[in-house]
């Protein structure tokens, strides 16, 4: 049963480019499952030389069906709306006639400075009059639905095939990790809110994918255009691109003109949950002033975004009135954009946040779209100065009194922690929020654990957010390079992302999920084995090692060499490691015939040695 | 009193450039002893814009004279021999007729291939017979020396300032943090072992500085050429460049040919402490044949190194016969050079090693010349697999047992350690090492966190260096982003400088370091208040901060404008915020008038926004 598309006026966008193409070494495999044959899960292979012997390695995949050689790519037609016959086959959804595009939608914007409208346009779903279509609500009813058992799959990656996958190791602070995960399991962490499920009924081009302390930790990748800056088309290619390195989620925080349209764009062609910050657009149609945003436009915003298919929604409800004053003496105030705007209003008026005072209005709103809440934590510190206060944990207060509310009305609810905070006061954000959010997940933006390297603070808050992710942390929120200087690039986009996973991986492994170790020792093994190509391939960024391996060695010869130009030939430790090993295997084959080995390896020595340097081994200058 | 130089050969190495010149900002102060007038340490002062309205931040200065524009400096002559008086007057050293340079010092270079020597030859120190000339010796007899005055000043920083440089904040995790340093106190931390100060007698060019749990966290950067690439010239502006950006020690590394003249150009113009792994050379000595080591061949070499005045030295002492056959199992063996060395020879000749029994022999050398001991851990692990097992255990019992012997001879150690390791078994090794080595100080190279991202791993390991260096570490051994993959260049080595900067920064504040968190705060303030200029100068690197900003947005008056590119004008939460607190203020001064107030700031609000994009804010394309 295709879903309902009727063509809207033809584009002209159509020189988005986005990159496509299978990484490195790898191609894309779909695993069924046995039990819903209409969820096939896609994962990557990494292929090994046959020097390993080795099984390829099964890596998590985020790029959708970009990295697909089968698929056909057409931005102009968004992707294959795989989850539709999903939405529709549960029976609970209608049809209607959505929201007409208002001029306001984009900002005002007209004529030459519109930017061009996504050419389909597909009529918007949402629950029927009574029904609540969330994951969370079908949960509750003890049902596992497609997504559900897709997610279980994805999670699994290699755990059934490598024996060494169940050696648990690893602290995992008090989750609690399953050896392998089921359908059921995942139901069981949705129904009690440990974990969500983002994926609103009219985005059904998404790969299901989950956030959770019991899963495997997330990392979102912050895009969108500021009033100075960037196009559809570059964010477009900056969403692919941020999925394609391994964004689990993407938030899109346009602002300026021409949100709507670049929204459709990226909802089309997002094979990942998008989440944006709706108070952003909002303020946009109210022409920026804070004080002049009222409940009915923010409230037409968010079914506006609802339609369009947004799967979690940021909103600051958390900052109330009466916390504003506690910011007074920080050394940074209040940083989080929507949390600032929404205390201009709360003081502008001298009332209560219509966030928090319409709180269950917007569940009304969510659970007929199945959008996540993204309790913003609007009193963020900014600063290490202003890190753990007053303001902070009385914000967090409200948030778990929030999550409580969307619970009651099934919807999923994750929420945001800070920030700039230095690393012996990271475990008590963690900690407080488990206990006071009721183990609701988090998805924390960094934190930075120091403020004095802007142009580094990719760094800075990996340090801090990889070790929020083994405390319990589910989703990660990247930071790029230009934290605090710019609007990142798309090269910026890749090192956030990088950096991001690095650091969720290395949560992954401190917590002790069963397989998350696979891919290291594969790493290491090419690496001790010198199949340079392998290491390169199983690498985060292939294309940046092999690049920093090919400044000194270029040559394809080099590829199997025994040694790199950080030690030469001689002084390679892996190398002489080798021989050493070599010599000690015999040594345990015959403990007795030690002193004719002594001799033996001795003239061995002086021929495994290479020849001096410049004499067979050239190097580039 | 001048200490003896004698002309040596013409230097055909005048091409060597480095970079000089103050930082963004910046001018370079000297603080004066008040009981010690000839001690004056070098600090650097950060200005603000006058609107600040603060004092210059003080920040710790490794840069050496290189970044003072009074100081003459010619590569050519080497630094100033500021300790040279320190040294004689102790009247315990006397000078002697050195070793001669031979053909193997140079790895058999000759003619074409033999690189420049340095231009002047000084006539070498030692103690006098009987003497022990280390500054745990000093320590240990109740003396305060003008090395010790100057790290207390050092240390210390702007703590007498600032009246908030004493709030304490922060775990110390059993760290003796006082809130000021004394030279006493540092006497006392020498004395127990606690601290290093490594200063050989024949290095007097140095500015002292103390590597210990109570103090700071430091940072070595390794620089040297392999047998593949690089030149005297780059290795010297490698290291300038490397103690521009924060480098506390640095160790030449180099292998191949030239290691004596590469060295000695290095020596007699490091402002820092210099450390070697003194079995790289001889074994260019041996032509690479590990089981051709002897060691006699090792001992001159330690007296060749300690002749040219190398501060520290990396001795794998701990890598038993015994413990070889531990590694076998091992995903990557063992991956210390000097470790995989050291286990050839034993292995071949089936005996202990000679750097274990000749330990006390070792001893003797180093107290007549200050040498202090880098306990090198041999076996640390190659990956996330091979962490904390038993051969790196049992490695570092050893050199727990190492360190009381050198103790017994007054002579300085630090214990290195790993490597690779997961983030829940850092703390381990951290909690061990205080444990086995009695509190010797620790020196780590990262630990990385994961084996999965080469080409970045200078994060994955910043984020085990932060951690093990709150925990206790005393210095962090820089990764850069070319690790595993090659030899790094200069931009490497500023990456990995800063890099480390950030991470054991993060630490000292996670520790609760009195004065640390003064230029986190000024960083703040200044982003706050929108002073770009200072928020670029204040960082760890102000030239990538400001290249990043203006990118975007490159012209001066952006430079006080009230936005980044990041959210443009209209979307600034500090801005928004600055709005928030003016509003705030009023309402404390007149909590009555609130509705006027009300009024009074919808009419401000609607003034104090920019007009929209494009009409007067232009943004570079």
């Amino acid at each position: 049963m295709p879903d309902s598309t009727v063509p809207t006026t033809p584009s002209s966008e159509e020189n988005i480019k986005v990159t496509t193409g299978a990484l490195p070494g790898s191609h894309k495999i779909y695993v069924r499952s046995e039990t819903m044959s209409d969820v096939r899960v896609p994962m990557r292979e990494i292929h090994l030389h046959p020097t390993a012997n080795e099984v390829p390695v099964r890596v998590y995949d985020t790029s959708g069906p970009y990295t697909d050689p089968d698929a056909k790519i057409d931005i102009n037609a968004g992707l294959f709306r795989m989850r539709t016959d999903w939405v529709k086959a549960r029976g609970d959804v209608e049809e209607y006639e959505g929201r007409d595009v208002k001029l306001e939608d984009n900002g005002g914007a007209i004529g030459k400075h519109l930017a061009a409208e996504f050419p389909m346009k597909h009529t918007p779903l949402r629950g029927k009059p009574g029904a609540n279509v969330t994951q969370m609500h079908y949960a509750r009813k003890g049902i596992v639905t497609p997504e559900m058992e897709f997610v279980a799959i994805r999670e699994n990656l290699g755990r059934k095939i490598k024996s060494e996958a169940l050696k648990r190791d690893g602290d995992p602070m008090g989750a609690n990790i399953p050896d392998y995960v089921t359908g059921e399991f995942v139901r069981d962490e949705i129904a009690s809110g440990r974990a969500i499920l983002p994926n609103n009924i009219n985005h059904p081009e998404t790969e299901p994918m989950i956030i959770g302390r019991n899963f495997l930790v997330k990392i979102n990748a912050n895009i969108g255009n500021s009033a100075l800056g960037s196009s559809i088309a570059e964010e477009v290619d900056k969403m692919v691109w941020a999925t394609r390195w391994g964004g689990d989620t993407v938030m899109d925080l346009s602002t300026g003109r021409n949100i709507h349209n670049t929204r459709e764009w990226l909802m089309r062609n997002s094979p990942v949950a998008i989440g944006t910050v709706p108070i952003y657009q909002a303020l946009e149609k109210v022409n920026g002033v804070a004080e002049d945003l009222t409940w009915e436009i923010y409230r037409d915003t968010l079914i506006e975004q609802a339609e369009q298919g947004v799967d979690y929604f940021t909103i600051h409800a958390g900052v109330r009135l009466a916390y504003i004053h506690l910011t007074a003496k920080r050394v940074t105030g209040i940083v989080s954009r929507g949390g600032s705007i929404m205390a201009k209003w709360c003081l502008a008026h001298h009332k209560e946040s219509f966030l928090y005072t319409h709180f269950e209005d917007i569940c009304e709103i969510m659970k007929q779209y199945d959008v996540a809440f993204s309790l913003g934590d609007g009193l963020r510190p900014g600063s290490i100065s202003d890190a753990n206060d007053e303001a902070q944990f009385a914000e967090l207060e409200t948030l778990g009194e929030l999550t409580t509310i969307a619970w009651k009305h099934d919807v999923q609810v994750m929420v945001e922690g800070p920030g700039h905070v230095a690393m012996h006061k990271i475990k008590e954000n963690m900690d407080k929020q488990l206990e006071i959010c009721h183990e609701a997940p988090f998805y924390t933006l960094g934190p930075l654990t120091t403020d004095i390297a802007p142009g580094y603070d990719h760094i800075t808050s990996a340090i801090g957010a990889a070790q929020i992710g083994w405390y319990g942390t589910a989703m990660l929120c990247y930071v790029t390079p230009k934290e605090h200087l710019g609007l990142p690039d798309r090269d910026d986009v890749k090192v956030g992302v990088i950096t991001y996973k690095l650091a969720a991986h290395a949560a992954d492994l401190a917590k002790g999920h069963p397989a998350s170790q696979i891919r290291d020792d594969a790493v290491s093994r090419a690496r001790f084995e010198f199949r340079w190509e392998d290491q390169f391939n199983l690498s985060l960024d292939p294309e940046t090692a092999r690049q920093y391996h090919d400044q000194t060695l270029p040559k394809e010869a080099h590829k199997v060499a025994h040694f790199c130009s950080m030690c030469g030939p001689k002084f390679c430790s892996m190398k002489i490691s080798h021989e050493v090993r070599e010599f000690a295997a015999k040594k345990e084959e015959a403990e007795t015939g030690m002193k004719q080995m002594s001799a033996e390896f001795k003239k061995l020595g002086s021929e495994i040695y290479l020849p001096k340097d410049g004499e067979t081994v050239e190097a580039a200058k």
